[in-house]
């Protein structure tokens, strides 16, 4: 059976699994004994204690491709290696892809090949700017996710979303589209930072299921709370970080583990409330 | 010496070269005897190819990181061994990595990695929407040109870029940000599609001299004579698949020199008419 996101995701929410585990690994920050390792066995040792430790509480995960393409054609050989372990791991885990790609359609081709094809993602993040015109290839893909960017988790993000379009902030104006129209085939999620709980309400009172995939719980220091009463389910509360890198030392598997079960538990506490 | 992408570009400019090579190699529509090659030697054969007939004509190369990355890590290898065959047969001509990337400030620090380090790139094309924070990362880097996506040559570009803010449209909106605030380190520059040279005109009475960034002449069907008018010089004229792809037989490389030096010829009458 083909593997759907939509469907995937839908499962994990099902059973209360809301968290999206970023897999975002910094050479520098390994500890020592992987350093050892080299690169490449470095970082895919990381990975997969990661993964071990989170496979039974991720609803999903989203590896960013910036820290892979770092170290070049070996970068992307550990991402392809980490998916296909996730896949083998937590098989119900649909992962995201977090590329933050856009080209125009006859080139966003070569990227739809390269993520969904090559690395075997179920899920993209993509950026509007280029509009649903050039993003067709992505689309199409009726079987992955797309995620547009929304209103980003960064300090700066209102610099260009929040101007001012016809009366609202450019960020619920594209938040409208892609619900009202980019989403044909069901496919479509939005992407919106956990650091602005306000913004992430009154786009979900524009689009009440659409998925919302929110970084910025953790590290940079989003509001749990407030946003999982923002988002009212359909949410995958994406941490990076304070999961990743909650120990330093040996024990940096057990200790993501603990991390990511406390986020879950903290998750379902907050919905529940 | 520290190669700088200004000091590069402005020399080439000095000498009349506005012609950007777009290097967006499809495995497909490779001559039959290079594709026995395999992917990874039939791509490069065929770049190499055209670097070697266009490399006294053009002013830069912009290979888009899509078309490579179509083919994983192997493809991966390809472009940056492509960057470094221009950087032999051509080092006075800069490389700009159409790269299309913007994430957050911390994870564009991976990019930045990718596309000058391990790449080697001189500038990278980058999306706007994240906002200036987000991208100093890229911004920091003195000697690297950042082309920000500004009016893209896409039927579909204007879906968000023609939205009106404020009285003006959002893409002049972010050419005024760009050239009055984004460039403190004189590195900007702006990506305008040949097929909307009014479009391009607007933002260049806007700023003067910032460098243009030029797609869509050739196979999208910009106007040249439009386009080189609107520009007034510091521009990157760019054209890909009319010169790759001037020939599908074996005498691809003098049919792409022949059409470099057409198109060439053809924006110089264009600038002094």
């Amino acid at each position: 059976m083909t593997r759907n996101f939509r469907a995937l995701i839908d499962s994990q929410w099902a059973m209360s699994k809301f968290l999206c585990v970023g897999l975002d690994p910094d050479f520098d920050k390994l500890p020592t004994q992987l350093k050892g390792l080299g690169v490449r066995e470095g970082l895919l040792a990381f990975n997969r204690g990661i993964i071990d430790a989170t496979a039974g509480i991720a609803g999903s995960y989203k590896p960013n491709t910036a820290f892979y393409e770092a170290h070049g054609a070996e970068g992307w050989d550990v991402l392809k290696e980490t998916i296909r372990y996730i896949n083998e791991k937590a098989p119900l885990a649909p992962v995201i892809a977090d590329a933050k790609r856009g080209d125009i359609g006859n080139t966003n081709n070569g990227y739809v090949s390269a993520l969904f094809g090559d690395l075997n993602a179920d899920a993209v993040t993509v950026h509007p700017y280029l509009g649903s015109e050039a993003l067709k290839p992505f689309l199409d893909q009726k079987d992955k996710g797309v995620f547009v960017l929304c209103r980003t988790s960064n300090a700066g993000g209102g610099e260009l979303q929040d101007l001012d379009v016809s009366g609202a902030p450019l960020y619920s104006h594209i938040a409208r589209i892609v619900a009202d129209s980019w989403n044909v085939n069901g496919n479509c999620g939005l992407v919106i930072g956990a650091t602005y709980p306000e913004e992430l309400a009154s786009v979900r009172s524009i689009t009440p299921s659409i998925p919302l995939l929110i970084p910025g719980i953790g590290a940079q220091g989003g509001d749990l709370v407030a946003t999982v009463r923002a988002a009212r389910g359909h949410m995958l509360i994406s941490s990076s970080r304070s999961i990743m890198y909650a120990s330093s030392g040996e024990d940096f598997a057990e200790a993501a583990s603990r991390s990511a079960q406390e986020l879950h538990n903290a998750i379902i506490n907050a919905a529940v409330q």
